[in-house]
């Protein structure tokens, strides 16, 4: 048995319980910490879960930031120094993840608070999260305030990766799964994922098929 | 043990290489079927990982289009209409989701070429996939050309909602590993996720402690 809400139905749900439906319509997440730092050195980590992968070549990626949220920190510093770090989370680090998404003073260090470890990259002035297995540097390339809402959505090119070595495939494919990279459903709900099925590229006249690793 | 990867290894990498390794880094994705309708009535069906969620109030997501993709028809579909719908994946049809990738022609309809059933919801000219648990049609709102790589992102408002009753939770969260609603790593890695962990709304000071629901 299905269900159906018009707009107008969207519209009169409670404000939280319209942001939880919503959120959570839009299927699994890619969740990950930011890690940044201003540039009198205070050290910032906040939970995102609005990264989505725009280009490969070159390497860039894209972050929604809401107008008013606890990541405005991120945002400042990222903007302020064109330097930010993303980080995978697993099974082990969810509770601290989550709890960087607490309204902390900017004086407030969230790996402080949280119980997670900053870690530099040789060449980099940016905090990584040493729990982390699956990260890299990202350096800031452009801002689009959409006016749609109010949001922000910040761009921004890969420049170097750490992920652990027997993870990687023959053909570049990095199995996520084999980390317990955590994927969020809503606004609050830590997921890991079943081994998966990969399948060939798509032609027409052909059905797919499974590759076996 | 890990590995570093910089960004002078990670350009120098053969392209099919990068692609599949970048695209894998980025966590575990939102993958959805997009469908749509020209003018003319010729529904298409297309497969997307880059479905992001941008706010609850009003509700609006966004998606990136690719340049020179087999996505092409879908964007100028729905620049065409100003209509769309976006339809979960569950395992029984991984391999069609997966196989509209394939460059069919325009005046074909990969609902028909890989066995979807289109379904249209009252009042909206607008494909839905029947097969699908989870779906809403879009209005379109804006389109945006991000230079730094010629890709286009769509933003849209969400119109009308279909979901199984009983997977929405009394606060309005919708359990979407009940409907087995599948996530991307990757191009074509494709994975159901296991029963997750709610936490409840961080503060400074205390832990968020778990949802039971």
């Amino acid at each position: 048995m299905s269900i159906q809400f018009s707009r107008e139905e969207i519209d009169q749900m409670p404000q939280r319980y319209r942001a939880t439906f919503i959120n959570s319509l839009g299927g699994f997440k890619s969740v990950v910490l930011i890690g940044t730092k201003d540039k009198n050195g205070q050290e910032n980590l906040s939970i995102v879960s609005s990264l989505f992968h725009i280009g490969a070549n070159p390497p860039l990626c894209g972050l929604i930031f809401r107008p008013d949220s606890v990541d405005r920190h991120t945002l400042d510093n990222l903007l302020e120094t064109g330097w930010y770090s993303i980080n995978h989370i697993h099974p082990g680090i969810i509770k601290k993840a989550h709890q960087t998404s607490a309204r902390y003073p900017k004086e407030v260090s969230e790996f402080d608070e949280v119980g997670l470890t900053p870690e530099y990259p040789e060449g980099f002035d940016v905090p990584m999260v040493k729990e982390s297995a699956v990260k890299w540097v990202m350096k800031f390339r452009e801002k689009h305030d959409l006016e749609i809402n109010g949001t922000h959505m910040v761009l921004g090119e890969i420049i170097q990766v750490v992920v652990p070595t027997d993870c990687i495939k023959e053909d570049g494919f990095v199995d996520i799964v084999s980390t317990e990279t955590t994927t969020c459903s809503g606004l609050d709900s830590y997921h890991t994922v079943k081994p998966g099925t990969r399948l060939t590229y798509a032609k027409p006249d052909t059905w797919p098929e499974e590759i076996k690793s």
